[in-house]
């Protein structure tokens, strides 16, 4: 059997979560919480379901929980996305992503990648049919280099993916970004997929600069994010679509033959959830708190910190490290940190298409206090 | 922009349940159940919700719920699946089944499905790239033609899509029937994508015929299943597939980077429900009473009944109806008695590429025997 995707491996996250169970090593890789979710969450959960909501939603989701998916964005963000026409509701952002694609990229059309990015961005281009174009952030800084950008773009992009925060990265694009962006693809018709998983997690008073803000960028594009991240529910997997009419029509034809709708108990409780918008209003504060903590903890080590502006993750440079055993490239420092000091993390070159290596590693801080505490002991070993 | 799928518009279902909603028709459209499920099913959940089973699990699902599927086959078919390498939770038969075909059919390969057919399954054919190759069941009796299967089969033939018990028609594969399938495909390689989501509703007696039962089919083959269906829940989304391992590996890798994975507490729930079986082994007797039932009802009526082997299916052939509205083809058939008569129903055209119209639509008696009452009650008018 020929393989569609010759070069694709079991996802890192999967891969480096395996070995922390393996190993029992503090699991700082794979991005989810190891706390649990607000129990009122739960109990709404168990409320529709005994309701008896259980049999399948309307295919673009429950309108309950799209009305209230478009009254956030218009509060937070000022743009207004219609509930019944230009909000879909997904089973995550991974499938929201890959319905994004599907829906739009012709074979032999082009689609933009910035790297690093997220491990399913090229192989659901690949699956379209469509060819990636990589564009690298600028190695460093991980900002985007418009002039770059501008050189990739062809009479045969379809689209260009963008993420902020950014994952791996932990960077916040800017509003002057935003505003380059947007006059950047103006005089083109490229499509824009911009992936906002992290949307509520913008530290330091800065504001999350979604492309909904913008009208020549949200005329054009999908916006996608993540309950599961938003509400410490990763394995709930639930997600959603913001785009005009359009384009989410397109969507839903694929959509609703991908997975045809999302689970209907968790739609309603999200609705009845989202009543109270201090969830999400107080995670900047959540995240910044435990950010803080685990770079404190780092700060008189040889690991060098970046920037974390949002995001859940904090990237290190670990070039100074003198440890006998540290052996470059990332990945196999991640293999030998998680085995030998007990700590999971993801190599940053597992982002890239080339494993292009700049001695980055990524950690986790959506932990217990108590967690960062144990991992940063060990840590501190180094 | 120009559209990746031209002829689709929105599911027939989605249709369908719309108008009855919009109608107040009772809806034997869509196949659903109106009935709740377990209340154990659904304390089962909480109760994972609640020891914070919810985050990421294993991208392939919980080894629990995997090990809980694999001896379910084994037990009942025969056949042993390691739950390690060869099953995969999913988010639903139809994420299943659109993951099958973009995990192994590359532009220009040719699939075959039979009509009449499930409406995923040729959007998923063309957004893998593939060549959609339509060969009918025979008309009238919906049996397999395997002189025009057969015909069918080129070097470019990749895979042939069965489904058994079939949606829309309610008959269902006999041993003869997958004996032969099993002759005609040795000498190939083509793949077989097994759709068995009605695979517990079988009737009077008779087996389902899993292809997991012959080897040289179950050597070659993706047999998909759905929790929703046999468990009363279609809105929590979850199925799962079985292949030999080569197959499984090729599946994961685009089930990745489709949903990722699916609902954690769902998943452990169905686990520790499974452990008793009389669930599903009480289902032929549960919906045979219904489709007794509604049969009963419609036996003095001009609606003509074709047989119901399997699934919560009961197609009707509506050529003797002598009303004035009645219009064919079928698809305004069906607008009408929804409209008039308070009746949704299926059109079976709704199934064919072509719109094939047999003067037959589908009833789904997955409904509260009082429900099933009231739209005998109405269809009795006719
Ligand atoms: C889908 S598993 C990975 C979770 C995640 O987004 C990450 O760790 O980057
Ligand atoms: C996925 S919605 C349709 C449910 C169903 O399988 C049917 O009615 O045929």
């Amino acid at each position: 059997l020929a393989s569609r995707l010759p070069n694709v491996g079991t996802t890192i996250f999967t891969v480096m979560s395996a070995l922390a169970t393996e190993t029992g090593a503090v699991n700082l890789g794979q991005g989810f919480p190891d706390f649990n979710c607000d129990p009122a969450l739960v109990d709404a959960v168990s409320t529709a379901m005994q309701a008896g909501l259980n049999q399948y939603p309307p295919m673009p989701g429950v309108p309950v929980l799209r009305e209230a998916i478009s009254k956030k964005i218009e509060a937070l963000y000022g743009r207004h996305y219609d509930a019944g026409s230009e909000i879909t509701v997904t089973a995550g952002a991974t499938q929201a992503i890959i319905t994004c694609i599907l829906s739009t990229v012709h074979p032999g059309d082009e689609v933009i990648v910035l790297e690093p990015c997220y491990d399913s961005y090229v192989p659901n281009i690949e699956l379209a049919g469509g060819v990636v174009v990589r564009v690298p952030l600028t190695p460093g800084t991980f900002r985007p280099d418009f002039d770059k950008i501008a050189a990739a773009i062809t009479s045969k992009t379809r689209a260009i993916i963008v993420n902020t925060p950014h994952n791996p990265s932990a960077t916040v694009w800017k509003r002057e970004d935003m505003l380059q962006l947007q006059d950047l693809l103006a005089p083109t018709n490229v499509l824009l997929i911009s992936d906002e998983v992290y949307e509520h997690m913008v530290f330091d008073g800065q504001p999350h600069e979604s492309a909904a803000r913008y009208p020549g960028l949200a005329a054009r594009a999908f916006i996608v994010s993540s309950f599961g991240k938003t509400y410490h529910v990763t394995g709930w997997k639930v997600g959603f679509v913001a785009a005009p009419a359009a384009l989410s029509a397109e969507f839903r034809k694929v959509h609703q033959f991908n997975v045809f709708t999302v689970n209907t108990p968790v739609q309603h409780a999200l609705a009845a959830y989202m009543a109270n918008p201090r969830p999400y209003l107080d995670l900047p504060a959540f995240y910044e708190h435990k950010r803080d903590l685990f770079r404190a903890g780092l700060a008189n080590t040889r690991f060098k910190l970046l920037p974390s502006e949002g995001s859940y993750f904090q990237c290190v440079d670990i070039s100074e490290l003198a440890v006998p055993e540290r052996s470059l490239p990332e990945g196999d420092f991640c293999q030998w940190l998680t085995r030998e000091i007990g700590v999971a993390a993801i190599p940053l070159s597992a982002f890239y298409g080339n494993g292009f290596d700049q001695h980055v590693v990524r950690f986790c801080f959506a932990k217990k206090d108590e967690t960062l505490v144990s991992a940063l002991e060990r840590l501190a070993r180094l």
